[in-house]
């Protein structure tokens, strides 16, 4: 290992806020010199990054459930890495460890700042790094909680998940399959549709790129009983559309709405939101950070599907930093397949 | 009293089904004899029936929560009126009773249509007849299962409810007050905001026709610690403009969208529905027929608020048959002050 002294630490930080779709224009790369760390602390070298829709809306001005990220600042992003200094007796030189890295090839953390950061060792016999940013990480806690507990699906019961193939919808679909559910999902392409029904064992994928009424007509198809619990991550007319065919009683998980974050005019708003009322139904929103507290139970019930194999996962990964600004963008058009990650270096 | 030969039924009929606001173009008055009561049946005369939003949507062709009613068929209501002919020994002549009475001055009810007619008796001493239509029957079960078991609110929480001074709203605002919170209500004018904090003890009461930022800065002003419970009559612009002030954890009760009603282009859904996400919080129906097995409860714990003047009601008598058409539409230009029932014949 070259010594500290000699690392560069290349950065992306948010040089502008977008209007619509992120470009190079907002972004600004920068290097510094790598800090050794406080007594204490540690430095950590980022392994692989988690390229997640969220960021777009940390990229606003405004009130939401975290502050945006400020001008000038790295732009944030959880991530795997490794320790490659400490200077605390909980962290030895070689651990994985799964932070807020930030989109930057190292660092250095106060143990002051541990916490906030949520630095955590990870262990990789239980995944993959890329799946601890998957299945094992946010999206799939973000995925297990909002299904569990906000859905709280019954044996039988019919969920339907959009973004299928995706990072979030992979871990919904495929615990509610585990969970005795018919599991539909809406996806962008027969490929992903392929993927989700004959590798993860969803009963039907509905490609909601095939035609302007395919997905009408394949909740038609596939959901003959309608749908209990819809877990939507696309919102606009997606949302609309589900919304005609829920049941009674039926859970509307809203974990996302990828479709509307790049607007440049007003969301769309669900104008179904009346089929609550005709059928007592619930639109609830979830926010992962609210389940902290029991990620480890998630990820010891997951990592045993993993390792039996009744749950799959797969990551889409895009190499290097200064691939970021693009690689970004795919989340938004639809072309990654499976959990975007962005590799910074090799394990 | 006549013999029943030489009683005459008007009844009023829906015509055509409305596009937009209804006219008198939309009914058909008719007249037919009297039908004696069949073995086990009786013979109710109307005296006095509920005028009520969700009546336009009954005039809506498509699925909801119950049937549409039919073209030519009397039109649905519920009301109060007395047994006039019994052929059962349950219903005594004389007896004041509750059913779905329909925009008629007379019902012949066969034995096996009690259920389905919610024939039940009412007693006077316990409220008066047109509190049988407020409080004590659908607009007030509606507003006390709606705020009781869907919103869940706790003292000291913040509850907003709109359509403040119609029939559900001051049942809801009332009841949230004697469970302990702050209530804010949004009516349309300053007599019906002064009655309900005057008169029925709401903390404060938004005008929403005092201007176009008036719910807004309203609830700024009246909701300093945001709203944890949102009673919703309206929907539109005032449900999105509630959105963007709701707490985390925060209860949307969707009851009705009186301001889509009579819309002829699409409903507008919430665009700010991402605040549910952002605030953890919850949008969710209610149809009160599901509490049915519940009435009676209801209908004694508000009775005694009645009697002990915690709880109090207002109604709007519009009298005669005939003038129903143009007082339906009273309620949707808001010129109802408190529940709108059409007196039919005095008691």
């Amino acid at each position: 290992m070259s010594t500290l002294a000699t690392l560069t630490n290349h950065q992306i930080r948010l040089a502008a806020r977008p209007v619509g779709m992120p470009t190079r224009a907002n972004w600004q790369s920068t290097t510094e010199a790598v800090a050794e760390p406080a007594q204490g602390g540690v430095l950590l070298k980022t392994l692989a990054l988690s390229l997640d829709p969220a960021m777009r809306g940390w990229m606003n001005e405004g009130k939401s459930y975290i502050p945006p990220v400020g001008i000038g600042e790295v732009m944030r992003a959880g991530g795997v890495g490794q320790v490659i200094a400490s200077k605390n007796p909980g962290f030895a030189v070689g651990d994985y460890v799964a932070a807020g890295f930030g989109i930057q090839e190292y660092l250095t953390l106060a143990e002051a700042d541990f916490k906030r950061s949520g630095l955590v060792k990870i262990d990789l016999n239980v995944g993959t790094l890329t799946q601890w940013l998957n299945v094992l990480g946010m999206p799939g806690m973000t995925g297990y909680f909002g299904l569990m507990d906000v859905g709280q699906p019954k044996a039988g019961e019919t969920v339907v998940v959009s973004g299928a193939a995706g990072a979030v919808g992979q871990t919904v679909g495929q615990m509610a399959k585990i969970k005795g559910c018919r599991v539909v999902g809406i996806a962008g392409g027969q490929a992903k549709c392929d993927w989700v029904v004959k590798e993860l064992g969803f009963d039907a994928c509905i490609d909601y790129k095939a035609g302007p009424s395919a997905v009408k007509e394949g909740l038609k198809q596939h959901c003959p009983a309608g749908v209990d619990i819809y877990f939507d991550n696309v919102g606009g007319e997606i949302l609309d559309t589900v919304l005609t065919r829920i049941n009674r009683g039926a859970r509307i998980i809203i974990c996302g709405a990828i479709s509307q974050y790049n607007n440049t005019t007003a969301v769309q708003g669900p104008k179904n939101y009346l089929s609550l009322l005709v059928n007592r139904a619930r639109m609830e929103g979830i926010v992962v950070f609210d389940y902290a507290d029991r990620y480890h139970l998630a990820v010891a019930e997951m990592a045993g599907y993993l390792k039996d194999g009744r749950m799959k996962s797969k990551e889409d990964i895009v190499k290097g930093l200064d691939t970021f600004p693009e690689a970004l963008i795919k989340l938004f058009t639809g072309e990654n397949f499976g959990k975007l990650v962005l590799q910074v270096a090799e394990a």
